[in-house]
């Protein structure tokens, strides 16, 4: 089965958005695909505001890993108990198992649950530039295959757990880490706001507050607090190639807003962002262009131009979650952006 | 800001999948747009053993609505109590707001939460064909208006409160519901899941319960219990012009299985699948035709062509569901399969 | 079996706390029973500060119900799904077979979840100064009788199905209620704060929105945000007689705070408090003593000496909250005080 | 303020439970404070089958450490990231600081969240017998106190963050571990099962799948699936002199149970069993008196007597948690068992 056709999701590129620090500085557009076309106007007007700071937004990359958990049958609790004591003293072999069956995969944790007589392995694996699905599955695949061969008492159960975990809500990827873990901040200054945002600190933090962190809270979100993440993430997925789903946990995360003095401290941070520059969908002509076209194609040590991408990705949302939070501060601004932006685009 | 480009995802028709019950039946080819080809494969495999079965996929749309939330600041609670007293006695009144606003739009129930000062409004609506998220905007915005107006002792706080809740993962649309509620169930006979899929019904159940219940919960999952729906739901969404960043709460989901004598009873339930097939993006030309060949552009009661969408979209999520969680079951066979196919679909 | 042994936990009454609102107007010794003694102090130099203000602490109940969920296994979810129209049909009639087998019980709403095959209903019931557990299970036991008795294509599945839920934490109390709902609110002048409490309004808030609410989401919590609910309400449920487990659930609320021109807003809202003034415990004489001693003994309207029982519970919980927040926006406050506390008290 | 009273709290010896496994090997009885009595016999049930089985309930503890997380706030995320960087570098040197503060307790490890500019810090210790509150507490006060004197670029937030986290419901704790975790395990003859529970292991396994498991997930229940763990746990804290209030974490646990052809394979985890035999409470005549009934007060090296302590808890939980279930599958008896000891006891 081949594929004979294409959904085409409309494409933009916005900009340009200005970024520093450790991973990556510098103004760039960038692309979103949906379906929404609004989004390109709130993202378009929060970069803006990134231009008109001298930092701009600030994104450092807090951690970069991928995993995958396998579920084992034990005989009992205390054969688990045993097998996870021999899996320690046994780590070296176990990365050993992963770097033999991948040039990228390194293994550089292991964290386990034992719940009756069942075993959940998690692992966690450096994947170089790709998202490294794949290349998690493959490992787990392998270490299943050795740890049964050599552990006794144990049992095979599933090479995916659903501890890892991909693509459904949890709260595991936010605590143990799964994707790049990615903050980003901004700090705008009163007058910026007032006149471009047509509101001030003090309303969009408590805002902040009372919708993205106890409004979520009374719905039941479970590590997450924010308004519209996944509109961004998955439009930039799209345009880069991503495994959209990933929109799912990658949208898993915290938007934090202080008044200060007038002017406005601003973050999204975004614990769980499943991103890569290669693998998987990267082969599309359109995906090369865009990746290229925002420096992620450059000759860099293996992880950098993932991690370079995943700030890129992370600053996006950041502009299009604060146009979205000062338009809800407003009494019908955010209907009536809609109804003038639906009716230019169409 | 006009688009000048396309993101082309890799669209391919796959089926057929018999499907009966009171909203739609007979057989389809659905949609799936996505960069992961394997999946078309994974969902073929599900399809052909719902043809294999006399009843196929039945599938049940328990309910339907919209919903949109808002928050006001009240002088204290009891004036926020007094107003739900107000707005509960004045509910018709709301009602004709809403339909005064709107030719699709009618309001059907309201829910509240008080904390400390603050009161949260729910309001859920139905919304014909439409998925309705700027319907229900625009009736929250209107409701906002009015409610200020008359209501003594209440200030606007957000047209969107997070208790909604859209694109954020949450345990409050399973419990008061938001777009389509959808059941699909089917049973294999003994030897079809043993021949087709390779395994048995006591395998398939027992994983369920280990990796998608026991295992989530482990992960510390929200209302959900599932391995992949959201593979399923982007590439079908994506395919018939849906907002796809609306898979982070349409794949909290719940997988449930049964052995009945080597019979295998599975059944997908997604409770909050928004979903339609009027308003954005269902003008580009690849979703209309998907939804023409669909047969959800035909004459029908209001309503009726979006949940006759949304079982299909269930039954396909059905399809990939199954097909992973049997080849689960059997170690190293999930990743020969992505192996294989990676290499024959590029 | 008859106990032939107590546990002697140690109780002191703790106050004059002063309380306002439609429930309870007075000022009130608040009796505590714990091994934790410190957290006398703690509510005590709450309760002074309620004194210090005109309103006091403005206690509003906003919801008062029992609830228990049976399951019900159908033949298929179409089964389920016209068998929950049959009971909303005959609602009535369900309503008749709880009052027939109960004087205080009273049916005053249905939720229902289908998943697969699976019917879940969850009874909603007042129960008068009752908790509620008995009677709810014993109207739960008389409807699922009637049930299947009556409406075709249902099995008994079990009496209790974790939908209502009882003693685990959960999102579905907050959201459709259980128990009593309260809000509890007073405003501190800034002197006050500033003197008794040793820190400045806008700190409690700004330590309240990063501790309570986005360390709480950080954590994976759920349907909670505050520090230490479980402490008061533990202590004051031993005092009455109250299902002690039942804080599982009971210390689900949120705390929220508000900077008002260096005045202190401070709220504490317990969605889900289960709580009576007779029923299982309530026997026993400090506990009958201690019930008096509140004035929720007296003849009253049947509900409303507990709901004035819940009122005074949850403005101890106001007290022992604010005193624990305050006194953690400063570095080293919390240690000292347990350390001189826990001497003097020995 | 000196306690002048007690609440008298029922308490029975309920037993024996016969135990094996690493921690504790023999019979006891237990001891259960309650004002809900029918619990004793629920347990007492349990109990009794375990001495029908050679190997009674086995007991594993996986793991024991306590926490508490601070809050920092930083310049911005770059410097909370060096600042993490500083800290692990420095690692030894945090160890020395919580050594030389307490003979007992002992830093193992540390984790940290950063969330725009805030870095939430949890520390993890043994802390010998005591249940280690105070003592975290104590050594997270000193050790904010030497970071804040060495690391550039922080400020005081709060000496305990929410991400600790005691006594609020989270996921925090069942994946990075806080008090004891234990598995306690049981295998029950088919004759047992059905002679002395009326039922089978195939009912009980469905309903723990259906009602722990897809009931708790239904109700947006996080990282638990069990019936009724907070009852028992609550009873033996009461009777042990715990912090009862640590049942709200305690009582997030998983029951998971097997139809193993006939045999019953049923068991208990908890992982957040917050419990020590010295420290605030044990003082008591009735609680010492306890502790060395059960053994807990013999001369062991640091941790083991708390250790036991839970895997006899924990123990407990399996007795009452299996009781109830099987009652479950039976329509009407969990209400006669209730009548029928509530009019006994009184």
């Amino acid at each position: 089965m081949i594929e004979d056709e294409y959904a085409a999701v409309p494409l933009a590129w916005v900009g340009p958005i200005r970024l520093t620090g450790g991973t990556v500085t510098g103004e760039f557009d960038v692309p979103l695909a949906t379906f929404e076309t609004p989004l390109w106007h709130s993202v378009r007007r929060g970069a803006r505001l990134s231009t008109l700071t001298e930092r701009g937004i600030a994104a450092t990359v807090v951690d970069d890993r991928m995993t995958r958990s396998i579920l084992l049958e034990a005989d009992d609790a205390a054969t688990a108990l045993a097998a996870v004591g021999r899996l320690r003293d046994r780590f070296d072999e176990l990365r050993d198992v992963v770097t033999a069956g991948s040039r990228h995969a390194h293994l550089i944790d292991m964290h386990h649950r034992i719940t009756g007589n069942l075993l959940y392995l998690r692992f966690e694996c450096t994947t170089g530039d790709a998202a490294g699905h794949n290349m998690t599955t493959q490992a787990a695949d392998q270490l299943t295959a050795w740890i049964l061969a050599r552990i006794p008492g144990l049992r095979y159960g599933s090479v995916s757990a659903n501890y890892c975990t991909d693509k459904k809500t949890s709260a595991v990827n936010g605590i143990l880490g799964r994707g790049k873990n990615v903050v980003t901040e901004i700090t705008v200054g009163r007058e910026a706001v007032e006149q471009r945002l047509h509101t001030t600190a003090d309303r969009i933090a408590t805002l902040n507050t009372r919708k993205n962190l106890l409004g979520t809270v009374l719905a039941g979100g479970i590590g997450t607090a924010n308004a519209h993440y996944a509109n961004m993430l998955l439009g930039f997925y799209l345009a880069t190639g991503q495994d959209g789903a990933n929109i799912v946990e990658g949208s898993q995360g915290i938007t934090y807003a202080e008044n200060r003095d007038g002017d406005l401290y601003f973050s999204c941070t975004l614990p769980n962002l499943v991103i890569g520059t290669i693998g998987n969908g990267k082969q599309h002509p359109h995906v090369e262009s865009a990746l290229s076209r925002l420096g992620c194609r450059d000759e860099r040590p293996p992880g950098e131009n993932s991690r370079r991408l995943a700030a890129i990705a992370a600053a996006t949302v950041l502009c299009g979650e604060l146009s979205l939070l000062a338009a809800q501060t407003n009494p019908g601004e955010l209907m009536r952006a809609h109804t003038r932006l639906e009716r230019t685009t169409r």
